[in-house]
């Protein structure tokens, strides 16, 4: 049912998405639905941001398990949203940007889980960036610009049916790691 | 009417603002609303989705009016929408980035709405880049940069209660604006 969720909410949204549908699509018996959330559609609103972050940060891992540069291990990640979205003709994306955008003003508890999703993502990516010897500020300064532009390119390559948003996006990046590599050398 | 439609897809999205309390928040006689927006809803959105292109170019104009270099027009611009969502206690953002991603699978008729709203958006970031002496592809690719960029900085802004995200948001396009001068040059 989570999974579904997870599914649903990014591909529809959290407020298309009623707790009927979550139920009938996941084959949950309601009494059994209502056991497991029994805060409902919220919690499991909640639960789905949890596991759409893992999702996102097992991206990145990847990512940088693969590849040798941070470069290289960005292109990947975002050529692999992009893939992926395509696959799923366009119906897929970020996990998190549209509940979080949806909620922000009428759920303190989602808005709490979208917020420590976020935090959670910059958290991995400043550390990897770490491991690759940038210094503190730089690494935190650029996980959040990967954030901003990853989040904004889905935006546009959904919007569009195109993956090059997802592609220029990569290079752009790759402008900012260079530039914070020869800034503190 | 349309104003209002603006300001609450913006603050709480398409699919949490019923057509009664837009109806009722505007303040429109029932057989007007229906008299100016035969198509109901959706085509309240279309027009809220173009306003809201409206508004954003205007920023973008305004701060490439006031300012000589690109970099001190996007400053500029990224501070303004800071302070107007720091104002709005957060409660505001982008005109376009919700109804975006809450209709891209529901609604042809807003998904290209907002298409062509991005499109229209970029095309006058491009022409003005142009007029700052930047080449073609490179202006059409800032371009897409800047868009990235300040939707997911905005997005990060509003979620965390903070204008942090889109003060480094510009200091990222700043680089990336030089980084295109020095490889023309």
């Amino acid at each position: 049912m989570l999974a579904t969720a997870v599914r649903l909410f990014q591909r529809d949204g959290y407020h298309a998405t009623s707790w009927r549908r979550l139920v009938d699509e996941a084959g949950t018996p309601w009494g059994s639905a209502h056991h497991h959330f029994p805060g409902g559609k919220e919690q499991l609103g909640v639960e789905a941001v949890q596991l759409g972050a893992d999702f996102a940060i097992d991206g990145v891992r990847r990512g940088f398990e693969r590849h040798d540069s941070p470069e290289d291990a960005i292109r990947w990640w975002y050529r692999k949203a992009g893939r992926r979205l395509a696959d799923a003709d366009y119906r897929g994306g970020c996990p998190l940007a549209t509940i979080t955008l949806e909620t922000v003003n009428g759920s303190p508890k989602l808005t709490a889980a979208c917020r420590e999703a976020f935090d959670r993502w910059q958290g991995v990516l400043t550390e990897l960036l770490r491991e690759h010897g940038y210094a503190a500020e730089a690494a935190t300064e650029l996980a959040v610009a990967i954030i901003h532009n990853f989040e904004g390119a889905l935006l546009l390559s959904r919007v569009r049916r195109d993956t090059n948003p997802l592609e220029l996006a990569a290079e752009q990046i790759a402008v900012l790691l260079a530039h914070q590599r020869h800034a503190a050398s």
